[in-house]
Order: C-alpha cells, then structure tokens, then sequence
C-alpha cells in the first residue's frame, strides 16, 4: 500500500468509553482505514484523569499525560477528539484547540446543543472543521444522512428512538409487564442505564440530540431551551399493556417537524401503530424516521450508544476530515470508497462454497420409509436438520409435502443430497430449495 | 440569501422518470437547495428523444434537444446527469462529458456495475466526478453511508431488499395469498413492475446494485459477471405459507459477505426470521443492512424507486458537487447543513400550539352517567375520540379505567380539557396523557 503522506496525528482528550472505543478501533483497524482515508491515522497524545487507569492503553504509538492543554497545544497534532463529556471544561478546550488551528471532532452533544452556534463561529472563523457525527444515534450516521443524503429535500419532520436507555426500559416493561421502576433497576444492572439516569429517563439527552437534528434539518439555530420535554418515570405498566391492547407500542420519541406557524420541537412518550417499522426497533437500539417532500419517509437504525458504535462515528468523521486534508478536492471520496491504488484482489466465491441454512419442500409418495431415505441422504452429505415443520396429509394425489429446515452447510452438499433425494421414486420432481438467512450480526 | 456566485449549470440525459423527477426537485426546491448548497442550481439544457412529449418540461430556463452531444458538449454546464439508462450510449456519452471536464451524476446502475472500473478511471485522469448515489437503494442514501459514514469498520456483510417489484409481489404473495403470476399481473397493473419485468424478477437488477455495494463496502474492482443470481419466478404461495408457518418471511436479498476464502455475491430469494427488522420491509420499499465490525448491524430504509426518491438521490450529488466546486475545502459542508448566512429565523412552535392524537386514561368511579360527563366536556373542548376501548370492570376499589383515544387537537384543547375532567368527583386526580403519533409520512 501507497501511504507516503505523514499520518494525521490525532490527539484525544479523555479515554474513557467513548476515547476508549476510537483508540481501539483506529488501532485493529488502522490498515483498513488508511485504505480508505488515503493516510494512516493515528493517536499520538491522549489527556486522562487517571495514568494508572489509563494505562491498559499506553503503547509506544502513544503519549497520555493528565493536563488536556497539552494535547490541544501540541503543534504536531492535527485533529483533537474530544471525549470527556460534560460542558467544562470541554468548550473552553474545544475553542483552544480551535483557536491553535486545529479541527476537532466531538461526540458532545450537550456541548453541541448548548454551545453549538459559538463553535461553529469560531470554527469557520480559523478555517477548521467540527465534526459532531457521535452526538446523534451512536453509530448511525444520521448526521450525515441529514446534511448531505437529503439535501435534494424539504424536510418536513423527523422522529427517532434515540435514548438507548429509555427504549431499553420500556421494552422490558412491554415483554415482562415490569413497572418503570423494575425495568429501570434491571437497565442499571446491566449497564444501559447509569446510576444517576436522570438525563436519559427524563429525556434530556433525547432532547440535546433534537435539537441538533432540527438544527441542521431546517437551517435553524440550536434552541434547545425551547425544547419541550417529557421523560417516562410516569409511564405505568397499565398503560404499556393499554397500548399493546389497542395496537400500538409507547416509545420515547424526539420529533421536529416544521409547521406554518413554527418550527415543533419536542420529547415525550408516545404511542405508535404497532405495524410501523420503528415501533418495532427494541432493547437499547436507535432509530431516526426523516420525511423529506421528495424521498418520502426514510429510517435509518443501529446501535445508538456504546463503545464502538460511538467510536464508528468519530472515526467517519476523523477519515472525512482527513479526505479533506489529504486529497485534491475533486477526489476527496475515492469514487469506489477506497483509495484506487489499493484496491484488493480478493476473489469471488463460487456459490458451491457458500454456506447457508436450507428451507426445503418437496412432495412425496404417503408411504412408509420415505422420509427415512430422505433424512439417511442428509445425514450422508453431513447435513443435519434442524425442524420439520409440516406434512399435508391426505392430498387428492395422495402425496404429502414434507417441509425442513437444515443447519448450515455448504451449497455443494445441499446440491448432492438434492439429486440423490430427487432420484428417489418416492420423491416428486423438483425439490424447492430457498436459502434461510439469519441475519443476526 | 447571498449568492453572489453564478448557478451551477446542470445539463439532463433524458427527462422521463429519472430526469423529469429531477428538474421537479430542482425546480421546486430550489431554495432550500441553494441554501444549503451555497449556490443555486439550474438545469438549462435537457436531451430527450421526443421534443413534443418533452414540452411539459419546457420554460424559460430549460432548453430542449434531440441531440445528446449537445449537451455533453455545451461549455456553460457544469454537471451532466445521465438519465437515459441503458448502456449505450450512455456509456459514451458519460465518457464524453468527462473528456469534457464535466462533472457527471447517474442513477445507472446497470452501467455502474458493468463500466464503473473505467468509467471511475477516466474520472480520475481529468480530475471530474462521477456521482452513483441514485444507483442502489432509489432515495436511501446507503452510497454515502457505506463509503463516508462506515469508514472506521471493516464491513463484515451487507444484506439488502434492493428491487422494488419483486418486494411488492412477495408482499402481495403473503398477504393475499396470491401466486407469483397473479401478484406480478396486479405489480404490472399498479405500475410497480414494468411490461418486461425479466431485469426486477430474474434478480439481474438487485445483482446490479449488490455489485455496487460490494465493490464500496470492500474495495474491490465491480464484477458483476461473478455474481450469482436467482430470481423469485420459481417461488409458489405454498413455499410463502410454509415459511410463514415455520416463523420466517421469504425476501429477495442481495448479499455480500467477506469470508476466508473470498467474497460471497449473491442475490436469491431466501427466508428471514419474521422478528427481524428487515423482514418487515413490505410492498415496493427497500432496505439494507450492513454489518460493521464497530458499529455492529445498521439499517437503511426508503423508497427504492420512484420519479422524485431517485431524484433525491441525483439533487444530493449535485449538491455535493456543487459543494466542492463552490466552497474551501474546509466548509465544504456547512456545521449546520445550510450555509451560515442563510439560516432561518423560524420560531418553535409553543407546546400549546402542537397538535396531535392523545391516549387518556383515567380512574372512575363504576356509576351510571360518569362516562357521559367525560365525554360531554371532550366535546365541549371541540375533542373528537376516535375509539373507547377498554374499561375493566369489577376492580378491588370499585373503580374502572376509562382508556380512550382521541382524534386530532391542540395541546392546549386537551389541557384544558383535562383540567375540567380532573375536577369532577368520580374522577381520580391524575388523569394519564400520552400523545399518539401515526407517523405515517
């Protein structure tokens, strides 16, 4: 690979879940993302509270000091990450790092909600950039969907489930019948909820994330005082089964939608037709609905919190800034994704090697033995089966269909049992084979 | 709104679905766009094959021929966007604009897998760009996504319903019963699938966009004559009903997948546990699914086809063409989506003002004449209920819970509302609201 440009030099302030998660990423996936960014990027220098703690992630590529002056006055250093959270002191050190010309990339969206306007004055005053993908849907690159995917649009409104924790919650109590406070306990137990959940439970964080959303869906300024804001310590267990009863599942929902008389900018529970996509976006999982006038509804789903998720998004955005140093800007983003002159060769898999499960059917002569020749063909091939669901006894042909599922295999096998099963006299012509897939991650 | 520099001339291959939805979008939305793009953008000259028909699109702006060359050719355009489909001479034609020093978007995808290689080469040579966002997933900006905002993962697979026709015939199959014939007469009818649908039912389309996706997710050169590709012809309403019976639903996903031993590209029907997400993507929509090593499983949803959700697609390329050709690299994009100077004043809307549906349920005393109290004072605040749905009777304290949902109202119509209910004596303090949202675009 072609990477005569020095690296960029990324410092971070803070190594926490979020500062954690982008070291660790930048680290096992440096290769990919230098295939793609057209130049190495790297973590130089990072500011923690604790040497000790921090020191899990010391290496010989990094520096960790506890003073973050250090790292945004650090001249060999090209972008800062701010990680800490929290409004101070990360505004005070964000405009610093601004103001010694470097650009920044933020997962605050505290910080953005309610300093937003004056980062971004002061960025585009020193010619940097801020990027804040993070803020929004954790992994989902929402801000980006929103900013650049939709520009073609007039948007008119957009509502996401985006507070992991509170999804998490009034899930439980729709699956268990738990009350708030149950679910709440259990949330904290397992990590998705902190020990004070007051921001997330009463839907501040939801409503920090709005207002950015709404920010750049309608070219207004952050406003998140004038959001409106309701959380789900008063939801019952009564009312999440009232709900259920008459078709509907209650999600917290951030929605802004632009009317004639104003802008609605607003965070409360609400219910939803159980039929939509996004009522069905469960446990700690995000999802945004953007309506555009010319695209229609968009949905956009993914992890909104966590280590990596979050550490997805900064990253994005440390590979866009570093495109945007790096190339001529006419090729800013390769064409094919990656940089052209490191394209892999790698090769296509014949479909004989693709390993699948099986859906079968086939119609069979209702006699005695059949399946059991059927099943010794399988078993032959190594295929095992995992249920067989369904035999329609007492057709007019007097044959009966027998239905299964199979276990993994490769396609290869499954195409030898196929033949030696269609060879069988018992055995109709034609055995129906559809792949299952799982799709589980 | 400061504009000061001149419009970016955009010259159109074809004005039928692709094209027409474009000059709709940019027509009508042409401020919005400007706002955000920092420059406005015109289309001036339109190549069609048949100058009357074309006349619905002539005005002052927009001038017609029959001569494609002379758009590819006219000096003043800026961006060419190629909206004849197929692959001749679309493919000269593409090449010519950029011999040309012109910027080039396409909503191609057929074009895309089979010439991209050399298509993106000679992009590269003369410093051009060649923007595809409209050719995989219509609207669903997944181009963009997969190349700009994934780029901290290594992909691991992605798994798409990317054709239109073949989703809506398999809904139709499911929900109605239907044979594969039937479902794609009434697709033909309705106008989802096309006279000749061999492209959208044999797979060939689906494979088009998989080779798309495979080649940004993994950067590897296009092969689209690698891909394996089965159609949903074969597929019969029993193979449907079973796999409803066993708990999954039959879709037809383009799949690629990094493995050991090379990269699986396939497109075939295949069956999807009911639960997830994905498998409740119905009729004509799309959606796709990528699995990255940080972020984990995201999900992308729209409108795969359709006049004005490609030409979402072709105007947010423009856009970011416009972008780069007009601004610093460092503000290529604005913070706030639109440009600075051109942010909107609008207010946010009082909480009072917002209207919506609401969920009311209260505690009554269990007598004669109560019910009729509450819904007189409803009605009264000019409330409509749509639907009363429950009231258990019998309860330890002899009260009942009255569960209503309402039409339609302002806030503070239910607010005062609820204020005169929550005053009568069979009435426990207390009433619970949550507002209902269809969110049905």
């Amino acid at each position: 690979m072609k990477h005569a440009m020095k690296p960029i030099r990324v410092g971070l302030l803070g190594l926490g879940t979020v500062g954690g998660g982008t070291l660790t990423v930048l680290r096992r996936n440096a290769a990919e993302i230098a295939r793609r960014a057209g130049r190495e990027i790297c973590a130089t220098r990072a500011a923690v509270r604790d040497l000790q703690k921090a020191g899990v992630h010391a290496g010989d590529d990094l520096t960790l000091t506890t003073d973050p002056h250090e790292v945004v006055n650090d001249p060999t250093i090209d972008i800062v990450v701010e990680a800490m959270g929290g409004e101070h002191p990360a505004l005070e050190l964000i405009l610093a790092a601004i103001a010694s010309g470097k650009h920044v990339v933020t997962a605050n969206k505290a910080l953005i909600a309610n300093h937003g306007t004056a980062i971004f004055a002061a960025a585009q005053k020193q010619g940097v950039m801020v990027a804040f993908e993070a803020a929004v849907g954790g992994g989902i690159p929402i801000i980006k969907a929103i900013r650049e995917g939709l520009t073609a649009n007039r948007i008119e409104w957009i509502a996401g489930i985006i507070n992991g924790t509170t999804n998490f919650i009034l899930t439980q109590m729709r699956d268990k019948g738990q009350d708030f406070a149950d679910a709440l306990k259990l949330a904290q137990e397992l990590g998705y909820a902190e020990a004070d959940p007051t921001f997330d439970v009463e839907g501040v964080d939801a409503a920090h994330k709005l207002t950015i959303m709404s920010a750049i869906a309608f070219g207004i300024p952050m406003q998140f005082p004038a959001a409106h804001i309701e959380g789900i310590t008063h939801l019952t267990g009564e009312d999440v089964r009232y709900a259920g009863q008459l078709g509907y599942r209650i999600k917290l929902l951030g929605i802004t939608r632009r009317t004639p008389s104003g802008i609605e900018l607003r965070v409360h529970p609400a219910l939803i037709p159980a039929r939509r996509l996004i009522a069905n976006v469960d446990g700690s999982m995000n999802a945004i609905l953007v309506k555009g006038d010319a695209v229609g509804v968009t949905l956009y789903y993914g992890a909104g919190a966590g280590a990596e998720p979050t550490a997805s998004s900064v990253v994005a955005d440390l590979v866009d800034v570093t495109r945007m140093l790096t190339s001529d800007p006419h090729s800013r983003v390769p064409h094919l994704a990656f940089q052209p002159e490191n394209l892999a060769q790698d090769p296509i898999l014949p479909m004989g090697e693709v390993r699948t499960s099986y859906y079968l059917r086939m119609r069979a002569r209702d006699e005695a033995g059949v399946l059991a020749e059927v099943t010794r063909i399988l078993a032959d091939a190594g295929i095992s089966i995992e249920s067989m669901v369904q035999q329609e006894p007492g057709q007019a042909d007097g044959k009966v269909d027998i239905v299964m599922l199979t276990h993994q295999c490769a396609e290869k096998q499954i195409n030898h049992a196929l033949s030696r099963i269609e060879s069988l006299p018992a055995i109709a012509a034609g055995v129906m084979r559809i792949r299952v897939e799982h799709l589980a991650g």
